[in-house]
């Protein structure tokens, strides 16, 4: 055999054990539906690309956490760090694709960053983006998607905040400040959430010194920008149309201005006639999000009940990627959902549908020479279309057949002793009475042996009689 | 913008455009029907693993193909080239997983060997595996599930062949061949599909020059114990119980034979009894799978429709793949699917379902000043269920609008000019009334011109007419 391998993971890596998988799965049917619904159809892209496709695209801080591969030639690769860029290449690559294209993808994707709580370094994106569609119309529609699917999934309340990169840059012309600080600056912004106005200010400005005693450059913007700039920030309110009047009122004679306000304003309109109000969709200004290819709108979706989980969607537009690959501008438009970090947000508020998918019957197996009449009753319930596992384990011993039964969620064990059988009969057991009477003294031993929710049926009834009691225990 | 990337592709992979990748996600969606009726449950482990766990399980041949990931710390790190040493990882690492573990899990792998017509270097495979289960009941189960997928998929005529490397070892005791030897025989064994019996005889015995000239060794093998190979080769036979007989009567007296014989004919009286009949499943000694891991019975199936594409599934029992990591040997079996050759395979025979999720009706905007009236039905409609997308494109040109509902397949195209409008109608037009009357002379300008198909209803029966025209369609 060799030596023992130590069974380990590498740093920032995790399994998902069936519970855990299940639930992700149960969120990605979910988003699909909803893609769906809205006409996305799906693509699918190699996880590893050549890395002069990977690397230049959404900014140098992105670049660094490119996993390398390599393979048997000297080809330089990477694993994708998200699923935009191999969108852009592909819709440079396959001209034929109608446009415009609306697709769909689900995939992993990796980056080399500190793995920390919560933030792993391999993990899931569900994507949406419309490709060439210049109108806001396509921006309107992903934000009313990514409502329709925080609804699917039940989350609680949510908000989904979006500005654009074109109030940003009028910001940078209104505050004087130079276009080429526009990456910077917008980068400082992005932590307001999480650092506070004053903290943000400083670093815009002079710069400050941390908890940890490290210095924080300051970009040198002056204090009369910086008051423009928080101005700027101050102009947020829950109600959108007052939010479009500010800016109106503070932009006011600044080139360009009036169209950038125009295309966040009509958004709202749009958003505000499909039905998704102040409640569900804010428009909020101070929204940067950190990838340098964003040319337009930007938005981002919180879980109110789960903050602490961070933006659960994020996206914008992007009207000059394809054009890396292609030398011609093709506009683009799209978001993506954190599976992974809504998996943790959906768990830790416990909203996910326990045992989605799993056995709803146990075939338990007391004796071997009973062996094929329980592999007869598996099959028969298998072909009625109700999921059931005979158990494979050592067979008698029902007692470690029920406690496996219990451990998997599964509510009914079906039981056939030879005294049962030679009556032509089948015992059922609900281990969901079991729970019921949980409130009594009862321990384990006590209801098992006592019988609890076990009866006894005729083994022709066995099919009609399961599908009555998972109906029932549904209710 | 920086100089221009080439869109291009590393050679070996490749994109799933939405015709395939919906196709793609059909089969995985059946699949997982089957495996989660059988009562699997879902796990998903990472693509990367440290190296030490992907190396030494499967063969020196299967380390060779590993890509090496670089990340940024110098742990040596490898993109997982199966699923099985990940499953036997995940084992041995959450001992507190209840068992029989009986899991599935789709996802992709990769193996940097040289690409080949419909072999790429990343492909999907969609595992079962039952662990902890020494009875041969499991292995029954996971043939029998195989079955159920493939009748499923409706992929037309099908044989799932088993045997077991328990025969192959006694194959050796009787030929009086060294059980040192074992991997190398099996190992050209596995090739007898594909050279015929003559070359496989040379390669066991004295080796033999290929037509490109190139020599390849035989392994000395005797010509009296080539000869006995050639017997155990020749037990053939549709009926599974003659097999079985033949095996007795060959083997008889060999020593460990009867117990090994007893078992692949127990699961071929289990699957007669479940009714897996020789149309379905055969026990074809001659099986051998080229995994160094295997133990116990191995099994493959391939679509007697596309031969071609060789075994779409294969697997076998590996009892002691978990004790590399554990120390303990935990009895194991299972299988997979190679999702990738599958849909080659189904896409050339053509039996997957067109359109599956494409949308069902495309709303036509026809004047930007309509744009709210077309927002407010696409929204109608996907309240309705109706998977719908809005043209998103240039307004106007309906002509233009049509032909883009037609290549994405889209059935139905709703469209409400002004005069409409001021009526309070709307007119949906069935783009497969065309195809109905491809057999006349009109060509497409005709049919659109002359609005074939198109009806005017009120505005308000507009969802339940589209309803009613897509029941009308599926008939």
């Amino acid at each position: 055999m060799g030596d023992r391998v130590k069974p380990r993971l590498y740093k920032g890596l995790r399994d998902l054990l069936p519970r855990e998988a299940g639930a992700r799965d149960w969120i990605i049917q979910k988003v699909k539906g909803v893609y769906e619904l809205y006409g996305f159809v799906p693509l699918e892209t190699p996880a590893i690309e050549r890395l002069d496709v990977l690397c230049g695209s959404a900014g140098e801080e992105t670049d660094k956490s490119i996993f390398r591969v390599v393979g048997p030639d000297d080809e330089p690769l990477g694993l994708r760090y998200e699923l935009t860029v191999s969108l852009a290449r592909v819709v440079a690559l396959y001209k034929e694709l109608p446009k415009p294209l609306r697709r769909y993808q689900v995939a992993q994707v990796w980056r080399a960053d500190k793995p920390d709580k919560g933030r792993f370094r391999e993990f899931t994106q569900f994507d949406i983006d419309s490709v060439g569609v210049p109108s806001e119309v396509a921006d309107t529609e992903i934000i009313a998607a990514t409502c329709d699917t925080l609804d699917a999934l039940q989350v609680g309340s949510y908000r989904v905040r979006y500005s654009s990169r074109g109030l940003l840059n009028t910001l940078l012309t209104y505050a004087g400040i130079d276009a080429a600080m526009a990456t910077d600056v917008f980068r400082v912004l992005d932590k307001l959430d999480r650092l506070g106005l004053e903290k943000v200010r400083l670093e815009l400005t002079t710069g400050y010194v941390d908890e940890s005693g490290d210095p924080i450059p300051g970009l040198g913007v002056s204090g009369a920008q910086a008051d423009r700039i928080e101005q700027f920030l101050s102009v947020g309110s829950d109600d959108r149309d007052e939010v479009v009047a500010r800016l109106q009122q503070l932009f006011s004679g600044v080139d360009g201005a009036e169209e950038e306000v125009d295309r966040v304003g009509a958004i709202s309109r749009q958003l505000e006639l499909l039905g998704y109000g102040s409640d569900k969709v804010l428009l909020d200004p101070s929204i940067a999000r950190g990838l340098a290819y964003y040319t337009g709108p930007v938005y981002e979706a919180v879980l109110l009940d789960a903050p602490e989980f961070g933006s659960v969607f994020g996206g914008g537009r992007y009207d000059s990627l394809v054009a890396r690959f292609l030398g011609q501008r093709i506009p683009a438009t799209g978001g993506s959902i954190g599976v992974d970090r809504l998996l943790a947000a959906l768990l830790y508020m416990d909203r996910v549908p326990g045992g989605r998918g799993a056995p709803e019957v146990l075939v338990a197996v007391m004796d071997r020479s009973l062996l094929d009449d329980c592999l007869a009753m598996t099959w028969e319930l298998r072909r009625e279309g109700i999921r059931t596992e005979m158990y494979l384990g050592r067979p008698g011993r029902l007692g470690k057949q029920f406690q496996y039964a219990d451990r998997l969620g599964v509510p009914l064990v079906v039981l056939a002793g030879p005294e049962e059988k030679a009556r032509g009969a089948v015992s059922v057991k609900d281990l969901r009475e079991g729970a019921r009477y949980a409130a009594t003294v009862m321990d384990r031993e006590t209801w098992t042996s006592e019988r609890f929710g076990q009866r006894e049926i005729s083994r022709q009834d066995l099919a009609t009689t399961i599908k009555e009691l998972l109906r029932e225990g549904a209710r």
